[in-house]
């Protein structure tokens, strides 16, 4: 999509709003202009990117206090249902929730996305509430770095809690689990136990598993997962904080659990403040974003170089016909490249 | 293990062979200099890798007709068994076969990565086959760039066939699948059906699935898997080239069913050689191998430069403590790259 875009800006006829317009409208929670400063992040445009590194770094500039919750789970785990309920609950404690979707697939189909936002419509219409659902590049560098000032914009508007919601593949949670403070993995009893070889990475990041639906005729189910849950969470080391991860049981859709789970991360939030790792574990983030920063840029920097731009065609095609080898076009491009 | 050895240079005491003896040792198949410069390749080390450069360059220029094929599945369903029944049958056939096993957990311990070796015993044992567990940085894109390199190197040394081993674990696989010719998935019957919707990209990517440990009484059950299989491969869009993915049975215990998968692994090569795809598709790896290389080289030199090795730990305390965001600290630091 965002290719498509700039290929065809005259798409996007709305003037683009001043700097401090944008700024001010981020800190006064001006939902449209939000929304733009967003978009903006999430644009590949280079003017697009000047304007949204300057937002980003003013929106840095804001004291907040603030918990990332990163949510995780196989499709068909409830994820959405849970959300809405879950963010429901935290507004009415009156705290202000922002939900990010960091869905791969979502990039494919505009309906998906569509779909997405009517998913969780008592949410949406909660004022307190915003939810993005986001309009990722096809990259998943893309969608990392693009959330992670997502979120400092979310959180320089005033929301309190920032939820990113992902897919259960693997990647996008290695990538999400490194911009929250603290990690949720939604599970169904008795699903997939032979899954656990393949998901021990996503589990082993989770500071908690919470079995949705327990409800109804699978309450009982939901209660033995969990014990076999803890006792398997009791084998893998403990976090560096010394955290050992919790298991609950949840109905989204009865409302049941979900207290107990929020009491739960905010006495998470409250050890782990008070022993310095909530800090530490940020400051140890934004080092990671600084050097994803870096390696972004590095490479954009150069695919954006007019010579390079210009003489790339002429070299991948000697190499897709064979007549020079990878290395060799990659040597003499980074060399034309220093030259300039 | 290799920044162990970056920082305790004096354990390679033996003196580095010339280039010119590196690149013979290749060409003739000398296993003692082939396995020195599958090293060089892996190494981190600036000057190792000057070398290891011209060593692929060389071996880039070799004309060969070779077969990879990229084996994936989780562990438990028989892969090393599999591969040294299967490379032992195309040995017998007169052919050459190497095995570069891309396994992320085998960089942790020296122990697995010996244990890896000694598991295909009968096929080490084979001269016209060649063994190389992937002594793997810690990053996936690392393993990838070197395992790339050394299927090079494996293929001016006259190997016919390689064949690059994977664990299922999703990531590395889409590396693998992308500079193979043909992608084999190995599962076993009536396992994880739920597992399906996580490793859906996987299946997609599939040449073929073997339903492997189809032997005994698994044999029915194999079967059936395969009829649902092959009805649910259908479902998927055809590939690029209209290859419909097959599905068979085999048991690499009792030896059966592995002819007839690389008969059909060789009509495959034969249509696709036909219709021009293998060779496009190779073409395409090349083009996104040079991408790969200079992303690479873009963010090494810059890390490996002077100035930067010198201040970037001051930006990153100064991000850690939140004196700098990782925005501004990031753009100095390519401000001062860009300036020397």
């Amino acid at each position: 999509m965002e290719q498509m875009k700039s290929k065809a800006p005259q798409r996007t006829k709305k003037p683009l709003p001043s700097l401090a317009e944008l700024q001010n409208g981020i800190l006064k929670n001006n939902l449209a202009l939000l929304s733009r400063a967003i978009t903006l992040v999430e644009s590949t445009r280079p003017e697009h990117q000047a304007v949204a590194h300057k937002l980003v770094e003013h929106a840095l500039q804001q004291k907040t206090d603030t918990l990332r919750i990163g949510i995780t789970g196989v499709p068909g785990v409830g994820k959405s249902t849970f959300i809405e309920q879950f963010g429901k609950m935290i507004t009415q404690r009156g705290k202000k929730v922002a939900v990010l979707t960091v869905d791969p697939s979502s990039s494919k189909s505009k309906g998906s996305i569509l779909g997405d936002k009517t998913r969780m419509q008592a949410l949406v219409q909660d004022p307190n509430a915003y939810i993005r659902p986001s309009a990722s590049g096809t990259s998943l560098g893309g969608v990392t770095r693009k959330t992670r000032e997502s979120i400092t914009l979310l959180e320089a508007a005033g929301y309190d809690v920032i939820i990113v919601e992902t897919v259960g593949v693997g990647q996008s949670e290695t990538a999400v689990h490194d911009m929250v403070d603290f990690f949720l993995l939604l599970k169904l009893a008795g699903a997939g136990d032979e899954l656990q070889g393949i998901k021990r990475g996503i589990v082993e990041m989770a500071h908690a598993i919470a079995i949705n639906k327990a409800d109804g005729p699978n309450k009982k189910e939901a209660a033995r997962a969990q014990t076999e849950f803890a006792r398997a969470l009791h084998l893998f080391p403990p976090k560096e904080n010394g955290w050992v991860p919790k298991v609950v049981c949840c109905s989204a859709l009865e409302n049941t659990g979900l207290d107990a789970l929020w009491e739960m991360m905010l006495a998470y939030v409250k050890d782990s403040k008070a022993s310095g790792y909530f800090t530490d574990n940020r400051s140890q983030q934004n080092a990671h974003w600084l050097h994803q920063h870096l390696e972004h840029r590095l490479v954009s920097d150069f695919y954006g170089h007019k010579s390079i731009k210009t003489v790339l065609p002429q070299y991948l095609r000697e190499v897709t016909e064979g007549k020079t080898s990878p290395f060799a076009a990659a040597e003499a491009l980074l060399q034309r490249y220093r030259e300039e």
